[in-house]
């Protein structure tokens, strides 16, 4: 055997593997002991000034092997990352994921079905077109829903979108190029998640392609004003062909008011886009599914698996309540990848209906998850964070030094610390951005913040199993500290 | 406490994931003992027709719990996937992953740092900028070189696209939408990955706006072909902003020759992207690299650490010559995201330069997998895979009744089997998709399937790193059988 040979056989042991792996999984318990139980000495982000660490991660490697195993690098990975798991992560709309979704991680990146056909992951592939009907059950698309697993939400809009396009443009883009008709519009809330923006100038359809209809007082978007786009977009010489509506907005979780949408889009044959990427897991909730009224009625939906069903991101469904449209994204062949067959056969090659040609397992995690907890559990799951929510906004109102930008329509919640003497303004937007900075340094909590029309806020997302309302209180005391501090 | 938060407590109980992370990796080790050694009840592909799995899968869940853990699930998914850590894997060109890479995969989804912005993954991002850095010097792209990790090479090309339409369409489509000017073209050789014309189609460019080159008989890119291509694309009124070139194509393996596709570029103010998701990798070879020559002149290269740096999909850096125009490419803001600060802090915000917002840390795996066995391992383990390339082309001239496409360029081999009297042609073409049939349905290889200019070959890439000698002569053989079985 060549000496090549002996080292790939070394580094592929199963047995190397096997000590290895035990050794992580302790590493990540113990991790898990301590994240969980918020560890005083576990600041939530253990803030180093970028570019410091690289000393630690240099771009310089050797040509020789290292004593650096899993062992050896694993606690300085730890130890450098942000901890979802503490409960005192109210940041970004990334779940701190359930610990077995990590093992099931795990076995996709090993197993490493590619998924683009068939052959390249039997199981991978039936479970992603099982869980996808069961999501469009969720959100009542009716039977003949059907749609795909793909990396994040930003490429689901895009994907949903170019359906959209090839549905509604009234001439084929796809095949004709933009240049065959008009300018395209989309019509859009202005509190879109960015993505929509970056599709349309992706799409070329430049920044005057997403017309964005005003939102109202609760960030909402207001359906009696989405005419007014389409005149401005039909003005400008653009052809509007869908409309994006938010459940829930990215900056402060607000729902659309889906029906009015739907009836505004049946009357002018637009596409409806709903990006539930956040918010369509409400619909597990009988109680919150109110919210999503109507979006059984749209033409496309997404939904991030990673954001409220618990598990590591990316997980993107993207939704088509016929599912013909999905099959019909990308309309094209590459004859080592998809060989001919049955028609019944090439609609399980799910590469034909993504961006994405070699992807991973994406349905494995969740849809584990779900057989093991049952809906129920990711339904109360879903409840509690949104009563979570609705319980700090209401300690948020009566604390005399703080602003709620309003009330939450789901675990996202938007305030500021408002001291007396220093009214709305520049003085007041710099100290909130001030004081997260310091709260970030400190590392007692991560909360992030989002400039709204009345200026800047902070801004949470109660997404953790296990913040409690302790926390919360904790949260303003932090930020009174933070504020008093840095406004001395 | 609440039922529900006793629930949630036990779904992320550690010493739950302690207990059921140990059982994992002993059933995952076991199966990599089996996997490796070829064991003679698995077979490579578990073929069951499409739809068969979904009794086993269903998409009806139940609300309440079940038993349905690791220990009970993963051998079932083990039995239904497909095997790339079984030696006699030589279909598509997705890695049979290091295991300890599938670790570290764990790691990354467990801590779930998001990294659209530093502050959400601090040693993610870290090493995300180390790893390109360090790609970057492979390929000897300079000192000014940056650029992205995103999930796929799908997407590593319509990310370096868009970069190349901003610098070279010679107006703003990213602010003007595509009306503001010309239709643009992609020139490219026939051969080039399928993405090249969807990303074309997702730009507005429609099917006409990538304008092919001919290959010559080795499927390279002729560069002095280049030149009417570009005319082509001029007298239908397109204006061409960019050259994409393959190192190595999809389905044979072929090199462009970048050398003069740069001239050409040069001479004509064009974009160069070099698609390398898959020959990128050569470069880590002194021996291997002059097939690469010219690369360094690239303004954009794909590689996808997926398929040649045996770490799990997908791990895609899209590196740019010239830095800035990474940052370039998506010029947007989203206040909830980007929080203002020292441009030297946001450029740390890795965000700004993928379209993805939130992702996995992509470089986790492969950088700690480079740091414990070193570039040399790397360099090693391309080199074992080309010589065996070579090796069973030259085992498939020698056997007369077989042909070679091509004299392989890497690590990809496309043969038929032609048995005396079967000439070219349709029968001969059906009768090697019936035996590659026959043979995935046996289970005793995995290979997969092109259409060539003189017809149907059969197609293979010698990517695990424990094929042998043996199990190449075993496939001649196995297709040899398995064609006379469907000739008869």
């Amino acid at each position: 055997m060549e000496p090549c040979d002996q080292r790939l056989r070394d580094a592929f042991d199963p047995e190397r593997f096997r000590a290895e792996g035990h050794r992580a999984i302790d590493l990540l318990a113990d991790y898990l002991v301590r994240a969980l139980a918020g560890a005083s000495d576990l600041p939530v982000l253990p803030w180093r000034p970028p570019g410091e660490l690289v000393a630690q991660w240099p771009a310089e490697l050797a040509v020789g092997p290292s004593d650096d195993d899993v062992a050896a690098l694993l606690p300085r990975v730890l130890a450098g990352s942000t901890h979802l798991h503490h409960p005192r992560y109210v940041g970004h709309q990334v779940t701190s994921p359930l610990p077995v979704a990590a093992l099931w991680e795990m076995v996709s990146a090993l197993l490493n079905n590619g998924m683009a056909v068939y052959e390249m992951g039997p199981v991978g592939t039936t479970i992603e077109r099982s869980l996808l009907r069961w999501m469009g059950g969720v959100l009542g698309l009716g039977a003949a829903a059907d749609g795909v697993l793909t990396s994040g939400g930003s490429l689901g809009n895009l994907t949903a979108l170019l359906a959209a396009r090839q549905a509604k443009a009234g001439f084929d883009v796809w095949s004709g190029g933009a240049h065959a008709g008009p300018p395209l519009a989309i019509l859009a809330c202005q509190e879109a998640h960015y993505s929509v923006r970056r599709v349309a100038a992706i799409l070329g359809l430049g920044e005057a392609g997403v017309v964005s209809a005003p939102a109202d007082e609760r960030f909402r978007l207001r359906p009696e004003r989405l005419d007014d786009a389409r005149r401005a977009a039909l003005a400008a010489g653009r052809r509007p062909f869908a409309v994006v509506a938010s459940a829930g907005s990215t900056a402060t979780g607000a729902f659309d008011p889906l029906e009015e949408v739907a009836d505004f889009c049946r009357e002018h044959d637009l596409w409806l886009h709903v990006d539930g990427a956040h918010g369509a897991a409400l619909a597990l909730s009988e109680r919150l599914r109110p919210r999503l009224a109507g979006i059984e009625r749209a033409d496309s939906v997404v939904w991030d698996a990673h954001k409220m069903l618990l598990v590591p991101a990316l997980a993107t469904a993207v939704l088509f309540r016929d599912g013909r449209r999905s099959a019909a994204t990308f309309a094209q062949e590459a004859s080592y990848l998809y060989a001919p067959g049955a028609a019944d056969e090439n609609a399980w090659d799910v590469g034909t209906r993504t961006f994405e040609c070699t992807k991973r397992m994406l349905g494995l995690a969740l849809y584990a998850a779900l057989r093991r907890h049952g809906t129920g559990f990711f339904a109360a799951y879903v409840e509690r964070c949104v009563d979570l929510a609705a319980s700090f906004a209401a300690r948020l109102r009566r604390a005399p030094d703080f602003e709620l930008a309003t009330e939450p329509a789901c675990n996202i919640v938007c305030f500021r610390w408002t001291p007396r003497g220093v009214g709305p303004g520049p003085a007041l937007d710099q100290l909130q951005g001030r004081l997260r900075r310091r709260i970030l340094a400190e590392g007692g909590f991560y909360l992030v913040q989002t400039r709204l029309p009345a200026g800047v806020f902070l801004r949470t997302t109660l997404i953790h199993p296990l913040t409690r309302e302790a926390d919360l209180e904790a949260l303003l005391s932090t930020v009174r500290d933070a504020g008093r501090a840095e406004a001395a």
